[in-house]
């Protein structure tokens, strides 16, 4: 079994809309290739992306449309997780066909209090139904959204189960206790990211792998240099100059606010429309944020 | 505008798999015919139906097997709200172009703490690009589950904006005093389903319009007796008896339950197959369940 050198910082790529709210490929292209030269990897159809409001036809596409537009697949791991096994199969046989290093995979999340063996059992269906030995998969614990989480026994069986093809996580669960428990497993080969980058120099020092991060869409290089140098002298300084970007984003709905400071910074208002139920930032609340950026000398450099 | 005749209890019928999982639409319409023959519309695609474990591809095609297997579509009130808006509006327009009497629309349920703006942004666009004038929504409010309910200034700003299109809710919150201030408000032509058979009576006396309930899958007469009698001398005594057999179902984990008893009663084990994340009832539950309704006397009589 190949170990794929996974990047270690991604980013949950905002999703751009054209007028009548269907997903524009050029412009999430542009982007991608932006993030690509700060040393980003690219999870598009994550939460930040709105992947939940995309239907699979449409991931389907924008996904090619990526690929063929020149990205590297072992740059990208889509997010292919959904409600309906079909789907997830769908999605994940799709981005292990083209060649992704991965896909990063929600558990299902309408239905709630479901045991570890019902989410076993999806998990493992995907990975059955797709029966291609190079699937790798980052699981996706959320459970502030999903509210659906994944416990550490669930995962320690599927890792038995499926060696190689589990190969990490996501932790968006904001508990570091978790982390800490699951990075303190040691499991062979199982790649531990943050869910933000608040957690990044932590995730680091304890043995993880980096970071997959909402702000990775804003901030990506400096967040990049730090998951690349966790052991420089400045590091803990590098540390706090994310918290502080991420800490007057975080003061603003997450989604709307990263599309506006993409719109800002490219002069592009399309950037800032997001799918309902989403809401896109008021103009006084989109002026106040651009404000406080730059008035802290942040600029996004597309 | 016209007021379609809503049946008065609806089931959310509960959906048969296959060996490979893949829904079994022969088996559906048998059930859905023996719950018509007691008088009991047919909310597929419900919380009950695993719904959200279905791709929209399978819920049309289950849609057409009914309707073309003689189902009378105003007999019809699938659930179509998804968490992509076009996967909401391609099956929402499927069921209007195929003349079901109304649709069960659930909000979108991935983001969490959505505004009410988002969510009226959601259905709005859902109303508007399918554009059809025969579009009868009941609204679908079940925090429990999705975790993003409907308040009441939601409701009454799509009932200005779509009057007669906005036909009523299913209350499933299990929470009395909401379900109570909608029925107070009197809005023209709305209809207020309880979400369970345990409100029935208290909802028919304060002007309701009956209940869309996990358990009309297997107690469908007695429920529908009770709704069309609300106002018998025995009332009380009908609503008692009612819960006297969800109360012995609600013990055990609804869907599977559900599905077990249906098994049972058909003498299929087929219909004891949930997808994941749902696990069927193990052996010793199913006995159990089968040995407390028998000794209350309760049967199918499929």
């Amino acid at each position: 079994m190949t170990q794929n050198r996974f990047p270690g910082v991604l980013s949950p790529v905002v999703t751009p809309f054209d007028a009548d709210l269907a997903p524009d490929g050029a412009r999430l292209l542009d982007q991608c290739r932006w993030l690509l030269g700060q040393q980003v990897g690219l999870a598009v159809f994550g939460t930040n992306s709105e992947a939940n409001s995309l239907s699979v036809d449409e991931k389907i596409h924008l996904l090619d449309e990526l690929l063929d537009g020149g990205v590297d697949p072992q740059w990208l791991l889509p997010g292919t997780g959904c409600c309906a096994l079909p789907d997830s199969v769908a999605l994940t046989r799709h981005a292990v066909s083209r060649g992704c290093a991965g896909v990063l995979m929600l558990p299902p999340f309408y239905y709630k209090g479901v045991s570890d063996e019902g989410l076993y059992a999806s998990f493992s269906e995907v990975i059955q139904r797709v029966g291609d030995p190079n699937l790798r998969i980052l699981l996706y614990h959320i459970p502030p959204v999903a509210q659906v989480g994944l416990s550490l026994e669930l995962i320690e069986r599927l890792l038995k189960a499926y060696p190689g093809i589990i190969a990490g996580i996501k932790d968006s669960g904001g508990d570091w206790r978790h982390t800490a428990a699951m990075l303190e497993r040691r499991w062979d080969g199982f790649r531990v990211y943050a869910g933000s980058e608040a957690f990044l120099l932590q995730t680091m020092r304890a043995g993880g792998a980096g970071c997959i991060s909402a702000t990775a869409n804003i901030n990506p290089a400096a967040i990049a240099r730090l998951q690349q140098n966790s052991e420089a002298p400045d590091a803990d300084a590098q540390q706090s100059a994310l918290n502080s970007v991420r800490d007057i984003v975080s003061r603003y709905p997450m989604i709307p606010a990263l599309k506006a400071i993409i719109a800002g910074a490219r002069n592009d208002p399309t950037w800032n429309r997001v799918r309902p139920p989403l809401v896109a930032l008021s103009a006084s609340q989109n002026r106040e944020l651009q404000t406080e950026l730059k008035s802290m000398g942040f600029s996004l450099g597309v």
